[in-house]
């Protein structure tokens, strides 16, 4: 059955049917077809378009349905365009003719539209959830390192010393601006579109307010051209998407680094570690490669989308059909990537002996240099002057601290002996404490901020 | 000069220097970065590392930069890496060595990632501004064709009659929006960085809330390694912009269509049209066709920058430098085209006759199929009579009304002289006054709705 | 079964299972495995790794796998990560340890390099196929209207006139450069990796040279590392796909303005049109809709694996894995897509009547120029009067055939009587008879020239 | 002046011109514009319709006009809206009245189709040519190092030992293929479209072929619709720069990694090293920095154009004009890249004690199962035999080697005392010897084969 035959002398090509049918994936959408058709029903019940008998046929033939699909029973069958036209059709089966006035002054155009948001609305809470735990696990590995030391890289050259717990909690607050951003997401999606008809709106007194607070919308569509055709929240679901998936990213990109043997600051558990079908003795840290990988597939995702609303005309098109692979897509891919991730933190081994002995005591030279502003040297002056001692022991082959008195007075005569407390990575750190720095203190109160956001949406 | 020849034994490449400079492009953000030199001036003054009388000389110094700048009068040297290189050498010229004092405890990465903040957060709400202009010009328009009818398409076929005031205003909230998303945008830019210095925070008792207040950021960035790597902020900024080209390119798309003579439906002023090198008879709608291809630009944008995020490591990479020549890509072109589109729609001819011209009965089938719900007909069984109805009337290419009584009552008992009245544009149109509906009476609340809306912000 | 399993202590988690396993959609390459294995279990029993009757046991085994799988019987099982885990998992329950000797000398990263570009070169050959069939498609329909004048636009504004022969005729070339480009493609990707192990090389005097020739491949590729990496060719051939999908999004575009009734140059058949749930009368051309938005899913599937390559370290990562299901999305598009739109425009009704009505003498305007130029004035000058002319014309609603000669000589002297000859739509297209021009003179030329080309390749 | 002013009675806005004029940009087409010009005075000569005088007294124009753009003497002048504007408008003060008959039968639409294709002839060659240099750069490392062994890693984890020369070689192979997709895209940008005039072909007796074959393209556009908006060339142009792109970013991350100390492979020349603002030790890979992040910009370009080409109507539409911007900047890009990474590559310096001091005998692994394999275990137990093995060591945190005999058997009784002949670096890359191995041997046959194709197209 299709829902719009009798205008037409000949069926639709089969081959049409294969491109153009959208059962094959929007079926998953199912639940919150028959919600909203539930919703419907009661609603042109009450604007007296149906007999309070009628809607109750109709939802207790729709419970069915959502039975059967709950019960993986129901049957697609030929003709079965899309998930609407599947309800129905069962309906009308179950419930008689009485099924056919269910879609009185209604599309499938705001009823995609309000399905689609439903699910979004869903999908967004369910990542935010996951996002959630993966903050917390950042946090718990954090907890434990406050006071390991670690080289902090700038342009990957070893910048200054840094905490474990400071690197770790930095991919946290990434995280949070996603988790912010599917909340305004969300706010957006929650605008119920449904009354908008094909795109005039409705000419029936159907309350469409209470409709969308049964819906569990925040508001309604204030234009109905622009109810069936908005795809901003699809677009928006997409970014926020690919931004974490950028973030993901970095986070992997930092973990496949630190754990290839040069570095060997961490330890992937053997649950989280891949192997090799020729080389025996490889451990690859394939999760983390999947999540930057992946963030390349998020990247496609919305461009794809972005691309198809471009220079559409008003109002629904066919077109439009294109936003659900995109979305389902994506949310496939950081449903199964991020409880993965987490598990990969929740499980990481630091190395905290050898992020140590990775530390260099070139990665003081800014140090040393505020040693000198201390003495009362500008600060540019400092710097060049440290240059020249970094080269020089370089040339040597010599850690700054091995350089002799001489050797450094010999650059600058405010070095004194005082010199060698500068070459302390603990104290290095310890001085960065002002709010957001890099020592213990200050990453203690960077915790609590944490723990503080995680706790007010967990 | 460079900011840090001294550990080098030989100057930097020339073509590398082209390459890597970035002074040919973030000069732009000269009053940003020596807005935030002259409150870091003051934070370490306060903070005891310099004196108050060389903060002053500083600042005055600083003083002279901006004039400097404003006044077109800036020299850029040779050295002159970026904007931050640039300041800094020529306030040393002015005020000797202690020029030299202004870096320290800070980094250019904390620096530029404040500047440019501070630099997106004009931009967008220059945009805001530019995007509430456009609001304003599609409510005026709207408010003299609340009676104007036109037909309404989906998939650019004859759907259902409209009014014209409903069609220029569903572009009204696309931009609403957009104008949410800049907002939002700006409340995650609003976040002050400075104080992170390269990456591990400042060992200076700098005070970072203050600073933050004094450049009139709403909090600070909670972690260093984060604040210098952070570009989301430009990345949503160009998701904005580029799902705001989507929603212009939708408009262009229907003006240019519109604007053909097969439909005629609407007149671009001659201001805003162009004409051929070879064919004397053209007027072509050349501003919304860039409308609609800078759509496309603006994806490139977005997506470059999401690409260039994808996969790098912890903290500042020199990748990061790919950001400010999207962004300000994407702000020239919002810039030069939003005024655009607003004279556009602001001197705009609707054509209102050639608009009801193109109504035809077959636009009121669902109207048909209602009367016949009316009569008690389901209306999945009402659309289907009412579907071989048109075909019929196709068939002796004849209009709907047109067809005799007797053959309407071949398809169904149910119809009766009254059908006549479904005939009726107006009174069909009129019908739609649900809540976002087409008819005048909704779109005088949707007008009031949209003024208001537009109010709260501009 | 894993193939690595040696190495851990522990078991992989089910989790990163669900995320790491590729079986799911690299089944479909199950025939090239499986051949890809037959040829090497030839080529190493060839240097002397295994024994001849080895070699026949694993070919018998393998060709029982091959048929299992093609007769639906192919049972995949927990642990069969991938359709190389599968293959060799299952040959190893039919023939025994024998069938452990398979890989030897042989890595997964050179053997799915090996599979996937076999896969990439049929699909290549399948779109290059269904492209001849839509080219000749459109030169059938081109024949039938070499005659046919219709409105030629530019800027979507009309612009001269030109026959529809022509108009068809253009998106042959389009297509016809594609398939030059998967020509390319496929030339590129007909170089055999098998040979490389794991990312060094192989330490087995396998003969790679006939190992390429027995599997159909043009040439071996030269270096190890680069092999088991390069995905240029499945970039390429999404390149390809997009490229054609912009082409086939702008036939579609025309196809649905034209098909709007205020054009009504075409009728698309019934079997190719559909209809809306709630409006009976509606006749939407869903495929071309379709065939507009999947240009953008199609780029999409390009920019995230652009975005999934850039910044990966050498050889092999596991990222590479992406490419897949891109690749596999982008064929399935065109292959479903391509057939709907061949039979679109071979079941194509032109309408010439409406064409012919469309013509407006302004779309004369430049041959109106070109009188005065063979009357001895610039064309510079000769545009500038006419388009005063047209200016008049348009003032007084009047046809330019229409203005007094009287009025014409007000714009210029050069005007006489024999200007009336200028307004004949027949004469205009006729004198476009240089190569590639609109006249069906000309058309005759290109239609024989597009034969030959189509002819060279089918 | 405009060329089209006759028409219209308002100039058109200020703001309109900001946004639509060209000038800004495609000025850097001059010398294909007047080029192109001067061509086609002579051919509109021999067809007769100007004198040979007047075409004379055109040409010695356009010298003139060519001069004053290469002196840098060219004055833009208000009204000059784009390129083909400017040159005719000088033109025409130059030579008076005449220069108005150069227009004749031309459209700046075949215009700037011709010029651009002029332009991107040259701009692929310049880039192959950079390319070439830098194929160069690496033969002239390779040879260096074709018995350096460093190790060789897949997933970024040990794999197997290689030689430094077939690493660099890698990088060899990809700019190959990127080479070959220039010169196919020269190819099929090397067609005229001059002489299709505005969409509809030339009225004139233009032969086209002789002027093609004077601005030296292989061929003639086959179809005059498709001519002036065909700009698949320039995709193409995108689409091998931004492969090219990720090639260099892949090549970057290597260097960027192996230049981090916990490497310490290679060292960066000075002159093509970075310091830091703040800190005095910093040597940054800034060049390779920039490599990886412009792959994402020049992603950027292409998904641009692809978006703007995607559902445009037939024939020109002003979306197009965004076409040029996205190739000067992807062009720009590569131009200003690849000459820093030439040098990077030539001035690199290799640490051959570093990179062997990092290889570990688990990187023999394989080898150890090949042993084993030789022994008559079929490969996948000698897998798993030697997986256990490597699990053993590590256990102990022992070499491979230092396993006593014992152990070993412990594992499998095929171990005998020839299994210390196994961890030797050396021979391990030397068995890897057939074509595309690691292996010295191999490696100059690698070499030899790099230098003939490199010299094929030098």
């Amino acid at each position: 059955m299709v829902l719009w035959g009798g205008r037409f002398s000949e069926p639709t090509d089969e081959q049409l049917r294969a491109l153009n049918d959208s059962i094959g994936f929007d079926r998953r959408m199912y639940r919150q077809d028959i919600t909203g058709s539930m919703a419907y029903a009661r609603a042109i019940a009450q604007a007296g378009i149906i007999t309070t008998a009628e809607a109750e046929a109709i939802t207790d033939g729709l419970k069915q349905v959502m039975a059967e699909f709950d019960g993986g029973m129901f049957e697609i069958k030929p003709g079965d365009e899309d998930i609407h036209t599947a309800v129905e059709r069962r309906l009308t089966e179950l419930v008689g003719a009485v099924g056919g006035k269910l879609h009185t002054g209604r599309s499938r155009n705001d009823q995609v539209a309000t399905d689609f948001r439903l699910w979004v609305l869903d999908a967004a809470a369910e990542v935010d959830g996951l996002l959630a735990g993966l903050q917390i696990a950042l946090i718990a590995q954090a907890e434990n390192h406050r006071f390991t030391l670690m080289p902090g890289y700038t342009h990957l050259q070893p910048a200054q010393p840094i905490t474990a717990a400071h690197w770790l909690l930095s991919f946290f607050w990434m995280l949070a601006r996603d988790r912010d951003r599917l909340a305004e997401t969300r706010r957006r999606t929650s605008v119920c579109p449904l009354g908008s008809g094909a795109l005039a709106g409705t000419p029936f007194a159907v309350d469409r307010a209470a409709l969308a607070q049964e819906l569990g919308f925040a508001d309604v569509s204030p234009n109905s051209l622009d109810a069936v055709s908005d795809r901003d929240f699809a677009a928006e679901f997409l970014f926020a998407l690919a931004l974490m998936g950028a973030h993901l990213s970095r986070l992997a990109e930092d973990l496949i680094l630190y754990s290839n043997p040069r570095f060997g600051f961490i330890t992937l558990d053997d649950r989280y570690s891949t192997g090799s079908s020729l080389m025996p003795q490889k451990r690859n840290a394939d999760p983390m490669e999947l999540a930057r990988g992946k963030a390349g597939r998020l990247i496609g995702d919305l461009t794809g989308l972005l691309a198809v609303l471009k220079g559409l005309p008003s109002t629904y098109n066919k077109d439009l059909q294109e936003d659900k692979e995109a979305v389902f897509d994506a949310f496939d891919t950081a449903n199964r990537l991020l409880p993965v991730v987490t598990a990969v933190i929740g499980t990481l081994r630091l190395n905290p002996e050898a992020m140590r002995a990775a530390l260099t005591e070139d990665m003081l030279a800014t140090d040393l240099a505020d040693y000198l502003v201390a003495r009362g040297l500008p600060f540019r002056q400092a710097h060049h002057i440290v240059g020249q001692v970094v080269q020089e022991a370089a040339r040597q082959q010599a850690a700054l601290s091995a350089l002799p008195l001489e050797t450094l007075k010999g650059f600058s005569d405010l070095f004194d002996a005082e010199v060698i407390k500068v070459f302390d990575f603990d104290a290095a750190v310890a001085r960065r404490k002002a709010v957001g720095g890099t020592a213990p203190e200050a990453v203690l109160e960077q915790i609590k901020a944490a723990k503080a956001r995680v706790g007010e949406r967990v």
